[in-house]
């Protein structure tokens, strides 16, 4: 009996416990675990916009399940009553971390240090935290950034999750994704909404980064993403080599993989045409040498280059090519995309699961992600990374962007005669 | 040696034998069913619009054999050199057919009977052939259909087959169902052919049918099939209990299963209202009393009853009410829906794949079949079905149908200026 | 001020109420609707098997919104803390409902009426509720189940819905469903727990229910099925013709589609067995007829007429024939399959997304339900019913159900020699 | 008159000209491009083991529509009467073709330099070809092996393409690939169609490469894959870093992503797995390393290392890592995929799509393929690389595997015991 107490802890946490299902959360990886608890104190926020406190005692059958069952609950927000520092250990060698590396999630988090608290930046899911003692700071790293003598934060004492709260305000865009059978919902409204955001973000000055796959030109959508660019929604391009070949092919001879992308019949010697656009971008040297030379006139490539827009292409196994533009080692690639994700307050994301999971991997829970696609497991799949404010919509691109674009233009309009009113 | 001559028999098949793949299959099913045959004479059409000429010998291993070679070129368009007579049997039971019944393809098909070719109306898939020695007529009947005293065609004698021959005009269209990556193709584009199709339809005066399934409400595009319906494009509408209920409820209360239409918002007590819209037919009586009543006042059912445009609401096992204008008894429910399909030029499926294979089980391969759905599976299994001019489109119909109503207001508006400028 | 006390109405919660997400649930709904709301007492269980009680204040803007508000509690198990008694209204028309109807939720539901709460017998969802004041009993109706006289339950007042609470036992089979992505799950240890669960629910006497579409037939899992029947591991079968239709002419001809099921080759004439196999049927009169007279002697059907297995098979418009046995009429083919699960602790829907969903409508939320089917959209449409005890495979039919049978038969030896030894 | 008879040329054709539909595909083109053509001279092949010869006179309307035409019949294995020799033009630039390169297919392909036919090696899809006058050989080049001074196949003079014939040996298992509609084939029977090819290509020496993708192991089928490798059926893997990191994973601690292989539980602190997986690899140095220091002991690269099989990871955007043993450059990557490749007789593609397309582009028509997966969509694009022996199985790998093994120990056993006998 005396025994069993030793394996016994106090926690305790705050927020919107029972709204945003913390309090649930934990009471849940702890009976998964098999783990028992008491609630020593609790008291709700009378009124909706009030936090609620909980104190809990955590006891577990022996010292490691103990630790199993606080790792559970310090993942959810919780914290220990008595803060302690945060724990670390400097790595030896290069690209390789200590065995007890605290693994990151994807939610905002603080390690405790020197008896304050330190933000991690760049957090993303499955990285470890490196430590700056100096300059008191903290950061998410990749295991290949990893330097000898970096200092790496080990165990679970002394970091702290920041767990998303549900959003409330524009619930109802956030409706969407509660529903997996996402294909049986009024497409039009939701491209509206898309909109909107789209616009709100672009208004208070949001980064909107896009990801997308070749789909796109097959489907007759990339002059909507063009468009996109070219009306300045778009601050940032993450996309692979088809993208581009497709795009170039579509706009030097009016192709994509030699079907006519403004009627879908199958062009003469077509089969040639992908080949044909490769052989252009080689020849010219890069894809802004191509726009320089006037070679490159239309298209999203061509808009990114006119408009400053910063694109970073990726390679991959299946590349044709690839061409001179495509960053051929991936974990250069890495390291550009996640450079171009910096500070993005929206992603989209339009057919491409490759590039998509790449992103989701990159993104701090806190990012706006709509994820588009006709195949619904792909859907499922995007959302499954994790972000809280993902919606998913399945949908053809080929119909779906060129009617975002359309309510952009309508809602730019509408804007436009209310500033003159005003005026 | 001189026994294996028995076994032998002489076949000659007229026709675009080898653009339209007739000979091919012929081959093609002699060697799968290890038959072997001699080309005695083949006389290659020189010009592409000349039709060829052959004369076959198929040799089969033993009687049976041979008839089994025999019968599937018959199948694919060929004939014995010297005409049958047809083969009948009266059926002496209801509902009965004999062992030996000819079950039919859905190509156009003849019968000799009495020194000429009789065709065979209203020709369906795996149906038999009761001929009428009266009257010289012959018609496709469906087992349930079957009276005593039926005389029914058995064997394959005296039946001849006219197969499809490969559509050139408008090839381009066609083309989209030869790739069944059709996801892949400019979704815009298809939309334009599609309602390009509708138009020139329409305008030759014939009959479009469409089927449809309840997703057409969910994905808000309900509003474009009643325009259509507004429109005069559409001829007859077949349905289950699910699309008129989910229309009405959207008609009465903006909703559909609860859900808002025009923003894809939960409704307050939105459970009930999916029944409430059942209790309002049953109140009502009918969808008819309920528009005469001003109960209904808009949707598709509503234009229906307005238009004249009739209807047929099959039942099915998973009905919520049934309405009392859903045919609850499932035979009766098939021979309205043939009925309404007689004479059809053209179909489109929308989003259902009980009754769009229901459908597809009732049409001869000349009807042109148009199926959208999201799913590629399901697109690729309503092509199955075998009429020779279907395409499959996989897109989203919420964003898919307003587009196809969008260019045949455009068409209209061109067409009514070239009127004018010739008056 | 004053007049906005007016709409407020304390209510009480009692149970799980963090851990099953019941006061999540409700505070979410209260505001979702714009609603205010206090907690004027909480007290959490303070171990993990203590239930929690909470007494909460909802405040609406009107009296309308303070109904909406209570309306949405009630349904998650909220109650006044003044029971009333329930409100009757005596229908006066058959097939009608009155325009206030108490719209059913599949979870256990009670009235209070004169002084002590009735169950509601046969909960469905989407029902109304006919009390029987002479019995004190009250049953879950169809609306087609209306009679004039039927004192109907209208508004919320008196109603008790027990939600469910989430199990704990068992607890890793159900986190199958808890991602969606469950087609990347071992397949095989799937297949033993679905097992278990059957030999389990069979032995503790508890009655199990197979759906089951026609791609077992084409899948070569039919044998698996009658196999199971034979087991005496089915107590019912829900189908429809097509199911029936692909059993006999595999029975007889060892096809399906005209498809060697031992094989996957296209049989020589296989067109017409399917044709030929309903032609039997109705010559033997029926299934029973047939087995009788020793024409069938195999597969699913034949296991269930021998081993005295009650089936169902509902027509649907897509049939072929269809055969006598199918109940044609929808209606009364509904209410034989409501009375074949009446009582069911386990349901397995078996590749048939269309009697799977007419299944679902039908079932309490207390029986498990084992879903299965390639398509994921198809599996989480299915799952989107609403038990809580539902588990999604998305697998291959053809390979899961046989892997099933052999996990049975292991269990059963292990079984065997059990008592052996205890002997 | 005589000016249009200038845009005329014979073409002749020889082969099993109609059963293997290449007249068709060529009177197809041909008509597709609205040409005219004559059929001069037509010899069939009077029995089916004969080949069939045709002379055609084509017509275009003017010199560069002739062209067209003959570059497509050319392309389905005509030839003009009177031979000419390639034309060649040597590059100037490395990585870059000539405007007017000849874009070969995946079929055998021979050109005609110096008065005799030269066999292109190593023939892929949509690439060069380059000539070597002096050893007079010619090969199929990507275009980033080009080199400055190649000598590269211009134009479709002198080049001639050899169809692959319908196999008709075997002909039931391609008949699977038929139909798309795949997931309704007897999957058990496929399994031992599959088993049987799989031993049949190996007992007459025949290379087969495996490509996988991590699916394999959370589905547990990658036990399987790894007994296929002890078995000596795998000669080579080619995959990603999420194959091995993830068969790492369950080879150290048992789970894939965290969930417990064997019985698809989550693991506690499972979300570091994945992570400590890979961080293990980094701490050894290699795979090979870890196999060395006992650390790994079991799973599929662990078989493939202790067999001597060769294995190509190449890394890919969304890599967690990735290993050392990643190939990271892509272009390197494709290389060492394509040696791998050489000469091999069948390909294994499972549950990966991006590895799988990679290995489709690299691989000859003549090469048996069979592709798995769960997903319709993705096999259908998997088949549309165009192998003419592709087999599409639609089911789940995680209940698919291990029935191949089975059958392929079932197999081997009866193989020895008809061995014993013999001796």
């Amino acid at each position: 009996m005396l025994i069993a107490k030793k394996y016994e802890q106090e926690i305790e946490v705050k927020g919107h416990l029972i709204d945003s299902m913390i309090l649930t959360r934990i009471f849940d990886k702890v009976m998964d675990l098999k783990g028992d608890f008491q609630v020593l104190e609790f008291t709700v926020g009378k009124r909706k916009k009030e936090s609620s406190y909980a104190r809990l005692l955590l006891m577990g059958k022996n010292q490691q399940h103990l630790y199993e069952l606080l790792e559970s609950a310090y993942r959810e927000g919780a914290q220990p009553i008595t803060i302690q520092q945060v724990m670390i250990e400097p790595e030896v060698k290069d690209m390789i971390m200590p065995d007890n590396f605290y693994s990151t999630t994807n939610n905002p988090t603080q390690i405790y240090y020197n008896n304050s608290w330190i933000d991690v930046e760049n957090i993303m899911m499955d990285k470890c935290i490196v430590l700056n003692t100096e300059k008191k700071t903290a950061k998410c790293n990749m295991i290949r950034d990893i330097k000898k003598g970096d200092l790496i934060v080990v165990g679970e004492r002394g970091v702290r999750v920041i767990p998303q709260e549900r959003p409330r305000e524009g619930i109802d865009i956030f409706q969407f994704m509660s529903s997996t059978s996402s294909s049986e919902r009024p497409t039009l409204q939701i491209a509206r909404k898309v909109a909107n955001d789209i616009y709100n973000t672009t208004v208070t000055s949001g980064k909107i980064i896009v990801v997308s796959g070749p789909v796109l030109v097959h489907s007759g959508a990339s002059a909507s993403l063009a468009k996109l660019v070219q009306m300045k929604y778009v601050h940032g391009l993450l996309a692979g080599n088809a993208l581009a070949v497709h795009d170039i092919e579509n706009a030097l001879m009016g192709t994509s993989l030699g079907m006519h992308v403004d009627d879908g019949t199958l062009a003469i010697r077509g089969h040639r045409n992908h080949m044909q656009a490769i052989n252009e971008v080689f020849k010219a040297g890069s894809l802004k040498a191509m726009v320089q030379k006037g070679i490159l006139r239309s298209g999203v490539m061509y808009e990114c280059i006119i408009n400053h827009v910063p694109f970073v292409l990726a390679g991959s196994i299946r590349d044709d090519g690839p061409i001179p533009d495509v960053i051929t080692e991936i974990v250069e690639a890495q390291r550009k995309y996640k450079h171009l994700l910096k500070d993005a307050k929206m992603v989209l994301m339009l057919s491409t699961m490759l590039h998509s999971i790449a992103v989701g991997n990159m993104l701090p829970a806190s990012v706006k992600v709509i994820a588009v696609d006709i195949s619904q497991p792909v859907v499922t799949k995007l959302l499954d990374r994790g972000t809280s404010q993902a919606i998913g919509v399945v949908t053809d691109i080929g119909t779906f962007l060129p009617m975002v674009v359309q309510c952009l233009e309508q809602i730019e309009s509408i804007s436009r005669k209310k500033t003159q009113t005003t005026l």
